[in-house]
């Protein structure tokens, strides 16, 4: 049996990493990803990084929170970029750790691009994105034979905070039986509308996952046309949102659920001719 | 600084645990997926799984082969499903470790529902996607705010091998800036007209990537519409696919290649009105 933390990359000096730390769930983490927390200097953190997380740093690194807080405007993402830039220049092994994966609607790519500007080095560590890993974890998979051969990742506000201009609403409601969206809780019911009016049915079922992979996780099943006021429910973002058939598969597949009592279903989709009993 | 691998689920016999373990690099295993190998009495793999994860296993772990190799017609799926059964119901830890995340085009819901079928607990350890994470190691982001606001996955071809007769590809060209396709080298001229029939450009940027994360990884820039001869340049499956105006940003985001050399691009899409030199 080989130690899994050996032969990792050594972290030089004046190099930024740019990390995904994955939905919440610190055991989601990847080996690269302890690897670089545990080596940096300083880690650059985003609002939805676990705190249980940030304690694999060492004790004397530095940590910068760069998410939104309370009522405080978030900083702009060209200072988050320059000020990775300011400190591997000042000598640091900086770790830039984001939610989910750097390059899933997480900006990782604008942040790279800055810092290839000022001829600073980088690697990429990619992590568990919430689109996926999230509804793992309620029981929901984004792909299943029977159901779909595609699926479409969107994100539901753009950087003006509106639902983005440049979704094709019409060919995405169209071409993709799932649809996994992200940052779409607080225009759920303006991008619902739109998706009826492109021809999906109100009676298609829609989940919302809410602190996906942590404790205080949050699973609403409800159809396209009936969502609600998903406030009164207490649903708050962070949250991942699914369209489509696979999320009937959750009756079968809600592993979490089912550690707790829950039944599981033999038959989630009702295709099977003659269901056995489990 | 706390030890990563404490505080991690208990493997208990007579359950399965359905593991992604990422696209190659054992740097990209979750710290659940270790901990499954680490703990698991049988691990049942499939042919994408890298033989140093595989080092991680207790020595006395029975290893079992479950993918296509050589010449040999691969096992049928409903078998793989019923042996994870019987190894369970055997008393067994069983770790069914497969390549990337179990639940995209993992057939990860399946052999979950055989499970539920026959009353065998099980718990679902998300893996890095090789659409997502293994064009990372390329440097290809799947989303880029100047570019995308979505992205579509989809498989090449189906359970006959042929390509996904659902699949909607006039929608999908008109609403998917970027789609990464798994399993679709084989058909990559067939798709690629479907594409341009639908209305992509000949010109738009492709790229393969084979083998991506692994010290084979092998990375082909071209166009849709001249695809060319993949096999004379020596390309071959696994490999992700991807179009659109991301695979640009390889030239500025190669961390890999930089490493080795490459000179990095400063201003990938042409969209800077004054690029600074690096």
């Amino acid at each position: 049996m080989n130690s899994p933390l050996s032969n990792l990359p050594i972290f030089q000096t004046r190099w930024v990493w740019l990390v995904g730390a994955g939905p919440g769930d610190p055991g989601l983490l990847t080996l690269h990803a302890v690897n670089a927390i545990q080596q940096a200097d300083v880690v650059v953190y985003d609002a939805l990084v676990n705190e249980s997380i940030l304690d694999l740093a060492r004790d004397d690194a530095q940590l910068e929170y760069a998410g939104k807080r309370g009522g405080k405007p978030s900083p702009k993402q060209r200072d988050i970029s320059l000020k990775l830039v300011e400190l591997a220049q000042a000598g640091k092994r900086v770790c830039r750790l984001k939610g989910g994966d750097p390059f899933v609607f997480g900006r990782g790519g604008e942040e790279a691009l800055t810092l290839v500007e000022h001829g600073v080095p980088f690697r990429i560590v990619p992590g568990i994105s919430a689109g996926i890993g999230g509804l793992a974890y309620a029981g929901i998979p984004v792909t299943h034979r029977e159901t779909n051969q595609n699926v479409t990742f969107l994100t539901g506000h753009d950087a003006e905070g509106v639902v983005p201009h440049a979704i094709e609403w019409d060919s995405i409601a169209k071409g993709s039986p799932v649809i996994v969206m992200y940052m779409a809780m607080k225009h759920a019911h303006t991008i619902a509308e739109k998706l009826i009016k492109a021809g999906r049915s109100p009676e298609e079922p829609i989940a919302f996952v809410c602190n996906a992979t942590t404790e205080n996780m949050q699973v609403h099943e409800t159809t396209l046309g009936s969502i609600g006021d998903l406030q009164s429910l207490g649903l708050a973002p962070p949250a991942i949102v699914v369209l489509g058939e696979v999320v009937r598969l959750r009756s079968a597949l809600d592993w979490m659920g089912a550690m707790e009592g829950r039944i599981l279903k033999v038959d989630p989709l009702g295709s099977r001719q003659s269901p056995k009993s489990a």
